[in-house]
């Protein structure tokens, strides 16, 4: 099966040295991280990786949460509550909004990558703290959010930025993700979020932020203290990972090349497809029974690719969702290509 | 350090075929799940490992999660709503009171193991569904839910009884865990969450269910849906780890025993020790500095025990809780108990 449908965008999942990463921790450190990292759950492994997380993602601090939703959670209710106003996106993932409702904040939700509105609603908060809260690459369609933007209507109106680099870490620019690229790294109101489960192939969740947001955090995110720390295969795989990354910095813009690549070639058959800033390409579909029976089309035909229907998607739009990996040979994309077009229920075939 | 502080209790975290399973995982099927359990981030491993808990644990369906907070999370909010009452002990897991956060359910809190409060809660409720929701083995203390008679008053009620059986499974009975014990497993109106990341030293977290409510919990539990599936490597840990424990039933007895013989001889000494029926053992001190004071002295000697002090305790109440583990050997036991108590503040040394 061809994949066009994991978030593996570097393909470092089935990397054999990551692979190896991954076992050796387990052999080393055990199985299980045996309790919550305040009490037995943090190795050593955790600790180097959010020192070389941070270094390479350009903050003073990292944290290493047991997923990229636990991360969310823990962020977006540790740093607000009722006397905090979220102003969200409305395509914000789902962890981003299930923060926002554990932490009892009011929760304004505004018009897609709407600066003027975002403006509006800092402007016209009626609570002293906000937090503008934004996914950096969406995750259905992959465009990206307007952070420098963003950044400097927080600025003006002292508020904090909180942005989820899910599908921007190991992607955007040399892969230091989303917040380097926009040159808002090591701010000290911004905090980033992001995942180890996707560019870096295992699993787990990570916070970019300031020292003082890290023991904060430390102190108050439910989802960090009363959770099992992550295992020590998914530490010693993202950390691996990581380090393949600093040493192959090209691979990030492979995955861009190819996701733009794959949206070209789709486009210029007629089909509606997305222009991809990161490594997500995203094709209407004109129903969401026809968006279902193409992705299962596609599937017969051995290529994996995302379907995305009411309600898993942010407005009322199916579509295909296909994500670019850096290590697609030119001969797999145009397999791709040909299986998308042909399978395509609305060309009559 | 000898750790009486995390919750391996059955020392299989760190066993070689537990290890050996979790490095052979990822070298087989990857470091990561690649994508949400719905897209690509299932393996055959994950649906093994669900079979094979749900068969130990007499339940007709499982699902696995990527943690046991993130099972917690997505039972309780996919199992109610605003039209539902969560009648819930007031010393429940932070992740099941999260959980109904989320939910946006109406949630009646009542005294601790009280069964009589529990029947007026569930008499007296507003709305028509109503779901009662309780540790089995309560996470700091390590006392036991009257489970079934709370079972017996949710059918007496028409109610829906979840079960969070973190510390049951592993440790109670053969290791089936509490519903199996009480004789609840199987019942359509019983569910249990548990977690992969205590007796069976791994990561992730698992709902044991009707397969109605897990088939529902697949199309609705947004812990589920939107989060990256569990990675291969916990997963083959927690399937070994369960093999062992079905291939050495006196294994989770053995945890008990030692659990007991520690509280016995603390107790004996004149502490105020409880008295376990699964694998936790808690002892109280006399203020939260001492209780933190005591903790970091047996540290210093070489003993790791957890230190619980408000606001992380139910009640106002610090203490030092440690567990037992069915590895623990005579002379560890003797070493551990001469530590706790050369090292109370309390006893003026
Ligand atoms: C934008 C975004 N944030 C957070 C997450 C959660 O991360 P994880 O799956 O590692 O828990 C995901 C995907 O699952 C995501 O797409
Ligand atoms: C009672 C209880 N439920 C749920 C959890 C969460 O499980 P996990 O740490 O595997 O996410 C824990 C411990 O962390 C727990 O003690």
């Amino acid at each position: 099966m061809l994949d066009l449908a994991s978030n593996d965008y570097l393909g470092l999942t089935r990397d054999p040295r990551v692979t190896k990463a991954a076992a050796d921790a387990a052999l080393q450190w055990g199985a299980g991280a045996t309790g919550s990292r305040l009490v037995t759950g943090t190795t050593e492994l955790h600790a180097e990786l959010e020192a070389e997380l941070a270094e390479f993602c350009g903050f003073p601090a990292a944290l290493v949460f047991s997923t990229g939703y636990a991360a969310n959670l823990g962020v977006i209710a540790a740093l607000s509550g009722p006397g905090t106003v979220l102003i969200t996106d409305e395509h914000n993932h789902a962890s981003l909004i299930d923060g926002g409702r554990l932490s009892r904040a009011e929760t304004v939700v505004v018009p897609h990558r709407d600066v003027a509105a975002f403006r509006d609603a800092l402007a016209n908060r009626t609570r002293k703290r906000a937090l503008v809260v934004t996914d950096s690459v969406f995750s259905v369609d992959g465009d990206l959010a307007p952070l420098a933007e963003l950044a400097e209507a927080c600025r003006d109106h002292g508020a904090g930025l909180v942005v989820d680099d899910a599908h921007g870490l190991g992607v955007l620019g040399a892969g230091g993700g989303a917040a380097l690229t926009a040159g808002l790294a090591g701010e000290p109101d911004v905090v980033v979020t992001t995942t180890l489960s996707k560019s870096l192939g295992a699993q787990g969740g990570a916070v970019l932020a300031s020292e003082r947001v890290i023991a904060h955090l430390i102190d108050t995110a439910r989802s960090f203290i009363f959770d099992t720390g992550l295992a020590p295969s998914a530490v010693g795989a993202a950390l691996t990972a990581l380090r393949i990354i600093r040493a192959e910095p090209a691979l990030p813009g492979r995955a861009r090349a190819v996701a733009r690549e794959l949206a070209q070639r789709l486009a210029d058959a007629g089909l509606s497809a997305s222009t991809p800033e990161a490594a997500v390409v995203s094709v209407r579909a004109p129903s969401p029974a026809e968006a279902l029976e193409w992705s299962l089309r596609c599937r017969a035909e051995g290529v994996a690719v995302g379907c995305f229907r009411p309600p898993s998607v942010p407005d009322r739009v199916s579509r295909l969702r296909l994500t670019a990996r850096a290590d697609l040979t030119p001969s797999e994309i145009s397999t791709a290509v040909e299986v998308i077009l042909g399978s395509n229920p609305a060309s009559g075939i």
